[in-house]
C-alpha cells in the first residue's frame, strides 16, 4: 500500500514538471507566426479553390535575368497574373463567390476529418469489449478500466506537448484552409541532409494552438494516438498493477507515441528518406500500420516479456501450453465490430479530406482485406489447426487484416487489399502459436494482430502499391509503385528502415517505461491477488456482481 | 467429421470455378468505355452543378427538319447554348469557380454516401446482439459467430460477381459524378418490351470497376446485401451446423440478393414496370424493404420450415408451445437501439445524396415510424395477448417499423409514417403467433420482422405514398402517389407484382441452396448437440466460460 | 391488476384529448406563411452565400427623410444595390452559380446537422447500457426496457405537440435554407418587454411543419429531449412501476421538456435576458448542460425524493449506507463510452453548421473536459475516498465533465474546458456522497451527474467565456466573455436565473407528474416485488434466463 501511494506522488510530481517545462519555451515561439484563428471565421476562402488564384511570380534577381528560360517563365507567369488581375476586376461576384466556395470546400473536409476522427473514438469501445471479453471474468472490471482509463490519461498527455512534439513543426494544414502556424520542427543535419527530430509547437493547443484546423488535427490525431494506447493493455491483462499502468498512461501519450509519430507524419526523418536519398516516398503509412499499430504491438511484446507469463498458461517445464478461455464471446465479437466500423474513420479519414474521391476505394479496401483475412484465418484454423472454425480467432484475424490494410490502403486496388488481407490472416495464426512456443503470454493476441501486422502491412506497400495514387506524398512526384507493379525496390527499403526504426526505438522506450514503472510502484499484482482475480484487490468492485462464477474453470493450472 | 471434410472440399471447388466464370466475359466488355477514375481526379467538375452547362443539341435528320415543331426546339436549344458559349467566354472565372463547385457538390454525396454505409455495416453488430440475446446462452458462441462471418463471407460474394450481375447494367451513377461505366445489363424482350435480368460489368471491381464512384456504390451496396445475409441465421439459429451456414454464406452475396435486387435496383424488368407497361413508377422500395428485408425474411421462411423446429419447442402433438427464454434481454435491447442508429444510415443514405435536403424527411419518417411500432407493439401485447410490456416484442415491434418504413420512408408523410408504423406493430405481433401455430420454429422473429413487415412496407407506397417527391424516379414523370393520395390503383399493383416475385423467387432459391447444404454438409446438428448446446460442439468454445449456466432451464422440454 | 388498467384507460383518454387539443389552432395559423418545402428543391439558394445578393433597401418615410444620415445611409445602400444589380446582369454565369454554391453550403449543414443528431440518438444505447450495468440483475429487463421505451414514448410526444410547443416561434432556420415558417411565439409583455412563454406552430410537423429543414431541425432536436427523458429512468430504477413510468413517458416530450427549452432555445424569455435587460448574450447554454441535462438531473431528484430509498440502501436509522455494487462493470463502460462517442454529435452538433469551423474547437473541448474530469475522479476517489480507483465513479466523472462542458463547450479555450472538467470531476463524487448522506436514493448518480453539473457547466460561462466566439448570439452584439476574461458580471446573472429558472420549473413539474402516477396507477412496486426482482414480476422475463444468479447478493439488507 506504501509502495502504490509513493508511486502515485512521484507521477504527481513528474506530471507538474511536464506541465512546467513544456511551458518554458512558449513565449519565443510565438513572434512573427501565420495568426491563429479561434472562431474559424477567416478559415476557407478563395485560395482554399484549387487552381483559382494566380499569384504574382516572385521577382527575379539579377543574375536569374540573364537565364532566357527563367525569364521566359517569368513573363508567362507574369502574364497570367496579369490576366487573372483584369479578369478578376470584371468578375467581380465570381471573384466573391470563390470565398464560398473555398469555404464550402474546407467545410466538407472539416466535417470529414471531425466525423471519422468520432469514429475512430469509438474503437476505444471496441478494443475494452476485445481485450475484456478475451480475459477471465474476474479481472473484467480490471481489464475494462485499464482500457476505459487510457482514453483520458493518453489524451491529456497528448493535448500537454504529445501533439506540440509530433505535429508542432508540420508545416500548413492543406486540407483545412491551409494554417501554418505549427512550423517549428527540431531538426539535425546530418550528411548534409535535415533530418526532423521533434516538433515544437502547440503546446496545450495555446498561443498557435488555439486555431480551428489546429483543433480538427488534434482531435483527429488524439484519437489515434489513443488506439496504439490501448493495445499494450491488452497484453499485460490479468496480472498488472492498476498503478503501474497509469504510469505507462502518463508516458504513452506524452512522448512514447509522438516520437516515432513525428517522424513518419509530422514532417520527420523517416518521411524525408524520399526527398534526402531518394527512397520512393520516404517511409509511408497512410493511416498507421506502423505509427499507430505497430507501435502498440512492440510496447505489448516488450510489456508481456518483462511482466512475464500469467500463472498458469504454461507448466513448469514451460513446454505446455493452457490456454485460458475467453469469459464472454459476445463480448469479443461486438468489440470486433465495433472496431471495423470505427476502421472506416481510421482509413479512409486520414485524407483529411472529403474532396478526395479515393476515400471511396480506400474504405472498401479496408473492408475487402478485413473479410479476407477473417475468412483466412477461419478456414487455417479450421482445416489445419484446431479442426474448429475457433470465434475468437476470427475476431483477431479480422483485426489482423485491418492491421495491414492500413498503411496501404490508399495505394493497393481491390485485389491487392484482398491479397494483403489473406496473407495477414494466416500470419497472425502462426504468430499467436509462435508467441505462445516461445512462452510470451499475450493474453489477448495484440502483438501477432498489432505488432507483426502492422510490420507486414507497411512493407505491402513496396510490394504492391499499383501506381495509381500518392502524387507529391513526402514532397516526392509521381505516384507510389511497388514491385510488382514496376516501382523497383526502393519503396520497399524505405518501408523496411521505418519498419526497423519502430521496433528498436519503441523496445527501448517500453523497457524504459517498464522499470520506471517497476522501480517506483511494481508492475506485477502478487500471485494471490492474480488467482483471485484483479476485480476486487485493484478495484474494489468485481465485474459481475451477482452472478455465480465458476472460479475452478477460471484458473486452469490449478487442477493439475 | 468425414462428412463435413467432404462439404468444405465442394465449397472450395465451387469458389474456384466461380472466380473462373466470372473473369471470362471480362476482356471484351471493356472496349469503348468511359474511362474509369481510380484516383478520383478527374470526378466531380462543372457537369455536376445541375443547369449550369447548356450542351449542343444533336442536329437534325432530314426527316426532322421538315417538322416544324422539331426545327423550333432545335433552334431554341441552339439559341441556349450560342448564349452560353459566348457568356462563358466573357466569364471564364465563373466557369472555373463551377468545376470546384461541382466538385463540392459531388464530395457532399461521397461523404453522405460513405458515411451512411458505415452506419449500415455497424448493423451487422446490431443483428448480432439481437439474434443472440434471442437465443440460449449455450448457443450463443454459435449464434454470434454465424451473425460475423456472414459479414465477411456475403462481402466476398458480393465482390468477386454479385455487385456486378446486381449493378453492372446500372448505368450513370448520377450524384457522384456520373460514371457510366457500369453499362452492361443483360436484357430480354418479351412483349416487345425490354426485360432486364442481370448486370455483367464491375467483377472483383477490376476493369471498369475501379472508379471511385463505383467503389463508394460498392460500399454502400455491400452492406446492404449483408443486412439480409445475416437475417436468415436468426431463424435457423440454435441447429444449423456451421458448415452448412458457410455453404449459404457462399451462396448469398453471389447469386440468391444479387438477382431480385438487379431487377429492383439495377435498373432490370421490376423497376421498368412504369416505363413498360404504365404501372405507375414501377416497383419501388426507396431503401429496401423487399429488397433486403423480405429477401431476408422469405430465406429465413424457406429455411425455418426446412429445417423444422427446435427439440423441445412444440409438443409432440405439435400444439403446444413452449415459450424459449431470451437468455438476455439487454443484448437484445442493445442490438435494437444499434439496428434504429444503423438505420439512419440505411434510408436517409439511400438518396447517395446529401444534396437532396429530402433526406431530412426520411430520417424522421424512418424514427417516427419506429416509434409508433414499438409502442403499439407493447401496447397490444400488454392490452390483448400477455398482460405484460414485453420487452423482446417491444424490439421486434420497433424492427417491424423500421423494416415496414424502409420502401416507403422518402414518399409519405410523418403521419403517413406513423400509421406504417402502428400497422407494422400488430402485424408483428399476430405474424409471430401465427408461425409459432403453424409450428414453423424463427428462433428470433426474423420471418415476421422482416418478411411480413417488408411486404407491408412495400405495398404502402402504393396506399400512403403523398405525391409530395419521387419525380423522374425508374424514368417516369410526376410525383409518387398512392391510392388515398389520388394516385390510382397503377402504383400499388406494382409494388405487389415485386412482392409476389420476391416470393417466388428467393422461395426457389432458398430450396436450391438448402439442399444444395443438405446433401454435401447437412444442415441440422444432431439432437445431442442441440440438447448440450451447439458452442462447444461446433465452435469448440463456451460462449460465456466461468460463468455457471442453468442447463435445466435452457431446454424446456427436458421438463416436462 | 385493476388499478394498473385503469390508468391506462386514463393514458389513452389523455392521448386523445391531446391530439384534438393541438389540431384545433392549426388552420388559423397558416394563412400568409412562408411556404414550407416538403421535397427540398427549392432550399439553398443564392441568398444562402453569406455576402453574396446585396437587397434593395427599405424606402424611407417622410420623416426619414429629414435625417441626413438616413439618408445618406440609404443612398449607399441603394448605390450597393444598383451595383450589384448591374454586375449581375453581365455575370449571369456566376449568379447562376451563386444558388448552387448557396445548395451546396446548406447541403453541407444538413449533413452536419442530420449526423450529428444520430449519433445523439445513439446516446439513448449509452444510457441504457450505463443504467442497467449499475442496476443488479434480477432488474435488468426491466431499467432496460424503460430506457429503451423511453425513446419512442418521448418521441411521439415531441412530435404530436412538444417541437411545436418548443420551436414553433423560432423564426428563421439561418443554417438550413432559412426557412421561416415556425413564426408564432406565444408571448407576454411585462415592464414594457416581450416574454415569450410557449411556441404554437408545426404540431404533428404537419401545415408549416412539413418543410425539410424543419424536419431537420425536428430530428436534432427530438433526440436531445430523449436525453433528458431518459435521465430520470435511472434515479427512479428498481421500484419504479413501469405503468407508472409510462406515464411520465407521455408528459416528457410534451410539456416537460419543451417549456423550459422554449425559453432558452425556442426564442422564449431567458434568451431575451440579453436584449430585454442587458445580461450579457441572455441565459446562454450552448448544447444543453441545463435545457437537457439539468432538466433531467431536477425531474431526477424529485422523483428520487418522492419514490423513497431502494429496500436495503439505508439502515432503519436512515444513517448507515449499504452500497448496492453495479451487476455489470463492463456493461457501465460500454454505456459511457457509447456516450461519450455520441456527445461529439450532442456539442459539436448543436452549431447546426458544418460550414462553422468552431465546431473543431467544440469538439476538442468536450473532451479534454471529459478526460480532465475522469481523471479528476479517479485520483480523488483512490487518494482521499475509498482508496480505490473506483471503476462505476471512473464513468461517473467522464459523465459528469461532458454534462459540465455541454454548455460552454463553444466560448472556452481548451484550458478553460480542462478546468471546468476538474471541476465537475470533484463536484460529481462529493454531489453522489451528499445525496446518500441526506437518504435520497439515487440509483445510478443521476442527480449529481446531470442535476448538479448541468447547474455548474452553466454558470461556468458567466466565469470562463474566453471572448473569442459568440458574436450576435441572442441578438446580443459582441463575443461572449466571462468574469476572468473582463466580461464582467452580467452573463453569470443571467446563467444563475436560468438555472435557477430550471430548478423551480422542473419541480413544479416533476411533482404534478409524479402524482398524476400516483393517484392513477400507483409509482412504487410492492416490497414483495422490489426483494425480488422487478423483472419477471413486471416485464415477464428474467434479464438473464439460463445464468445462475446469486440472489443474496443482490439485496444487500437482507443479510444484516
Amino acid at each position: 500500500m506504501t509502495t502504490r501511494y509513493t508511486g502515485l506522488r512521484w507521477l504527481r510530481v513528474a506530471l507538474i514538471g511536464l506541465a512546467l517545462s513544456c511551458s518554458l519555451g512558449l513565449p519565443k515561439l510565438l513572434a512573427d507566426d501565420p495568426k491563429p484563428d479561434p472562431a474559424g471565421t477567416a478559415t476557407g476562402v478563395a485560395s482554399d479553390v484549387p487552381g483559382f488564384i494566380v499569384t504574382a511570380p516572385a521577382e527575379l534577381s539579377a543574375d536569374d535575368k540573364k537565364d532566357k528560360d527563367k525569364v521566359k517563365a517569368y513573363d508567362d507567369a507574369k502574364k497570367a497574373f496579369d490576366d487573372y488581375t483584369k479578369q478578376a476586376a470584371s468578375e467581380p461576384l465570381a471573384v466573391k463567390l470563390a470565398d464560398n466556395v473555398g469555404h464550402n470546400r474546407v467545410a466538407v473536409n472539416f466535417m470529414w476529418t471531425l466525423i471519422t476522427g468520432f469514429l475512430v473514438m469509438f474503437m476505444q469501445a471496441g478494443f475494452a469489449l476485445v481485450e475484456t471479453g478475451l480475459c477471465r471474468a474476474k479481472n473484467a472490471s480490471h481489464t475494462m478500466a485499464m482500457n476505459f482509463m487510457i482514453y483520458p490519461m493518453g489524451m491529456l498527455g497528448f493535448y500537454v506537448c504529445g501533439f506540440a512534439f509530433m505535429f508542432g513543426g508540420l508545416g500548413a494544414i492543406g486540407t483545412m484552409g491551409g494554417y501554418a502556424g505549427l512550423n517549428h520542427e527540431i531538426t539535425w543535419t546530418i550528411f548534409g541532409k535535415p533530418f526532423g527530430i521533434l516538433g515544437w509547437k502547440g503546446f496545450m493547443l495555446q498561443g498557435a494552438g488555439y486555431d480551428t484546423a489546429a483543433f480538427a488535427l488534434f482531435l483527429f490525431q488524439m484519437v489515434f494516438m489513443d488506439t496504439t494506447a490501448t493495445i499494450p493493455t491488452g497484453a499485460a491483462a490479468e496480472r498488472w498493477k492498476f498503478s503501474a499502468f497509469m504510469i505507462y498512461g502518463c508516458c504513452i501519450g506524452t512522448i512514447m507515441y509522438p516520437l516515432f509519430g513525428n517522424w513518419v507524419w509530422g514532417g520527420g526523418w523517416l518521411s524525408q528518406l524520399g526527398t534526402n536519398f531518394g527512397l520512393g516516398h520516404g517511409h509511408l503509412d497512410f493511416a498507421g500500420s506502423s505509427v499507430v499499430h505497430m507501435q502498440g504491438g512492440v510496447i505489448a511484446l516488450i510489456f508481456a516479456i518483462l511482466i512475464g507469463p500469467r500463472y498458469g498458461k504454461y507448466d513448469k517445464n514451460g513446454k505446455l501450453v493452457h490456454p485460458i478461455t475467453p469469459h464472454s464471446i459476445p463480448m469479443v465479437m461486438l468489440g470486433t465490430f465495433i472496431l471495423a466500423f470505427g476502421w472506416f474513420g481510421f482509413n479512409p479519414g486520414s485524407t483529411l479530406a472529403g474532396t478526395d474521391f479515393r476515400i471511396a476505394v480506400v474504405a472498401v479496401n479496408t473492408m475487402i482485406a478485413s473479410a479476407t483475412a477473417a475468412l483466412a484465418t477461419t478456414l487455417y484454423m479450421w482445416w489445419f489447426k484446431t479442426k474448429k472454425p475457433d470465434p475468437s480467432m476470427m475476431c483477431n484475424g479480422m483485426l489482423a487484416g485491418l492491421v495491414a490494410i492500413t498503411a496501404p490502403c490508399a495505394f493497393v486496388s481491390a485485389g491487392g487489399a484482398a491479397i494483403i488481407g489473406i496473407v495477414s490472416g494466416i500470419l497472425v495464426v502462426e504468430a499467436v502459436f509462435f508467441f505462445d512456443r516461445v512462452r510470451i503470454d499475450d493474453a489477448v493476441g495484440a502483438i501477432s494482430v498489432h505488432g507483426v501486422n502492422g510490420a507486414w502491412g507497411c512493407l505491402s506497400i513496396g510490394l504492391l502499391a499499383d501506381g495509381t495514387y500518392g502524387d507529391g506524398f513526402n514532397g516526392v512526384a509521381g505516384n507510389v509503385a511497388g514491385v510488382f507493379y514496376g516501382g523497383g525496390m526502393n519503396q520497399f527499403w524505405a518501408e523496411l528502415i521505418g519498419v526497423t526504426t519502430c521496433l528498436v526505438t519503441l523496445s527501448v522506450l517500453s523497457v524504459i517505461v517498464y522499470y520506471i514503472a517497476e522501480f517506483t510502484v511494481g508492475n506485477r499484482v502478487s500471485l494471490e491477488v492474480e488467482i483471485e482475480g484483479l476485480d476486487v484487490p485493484e478495484m474494489g468492485v468485481p465485474g459481475y456482481a451477482g452472478m455465480v462464477m465458476d472460479k475452478q474453470s477460471e484458473t486452469p493450472m490449478m487442477k493439475s
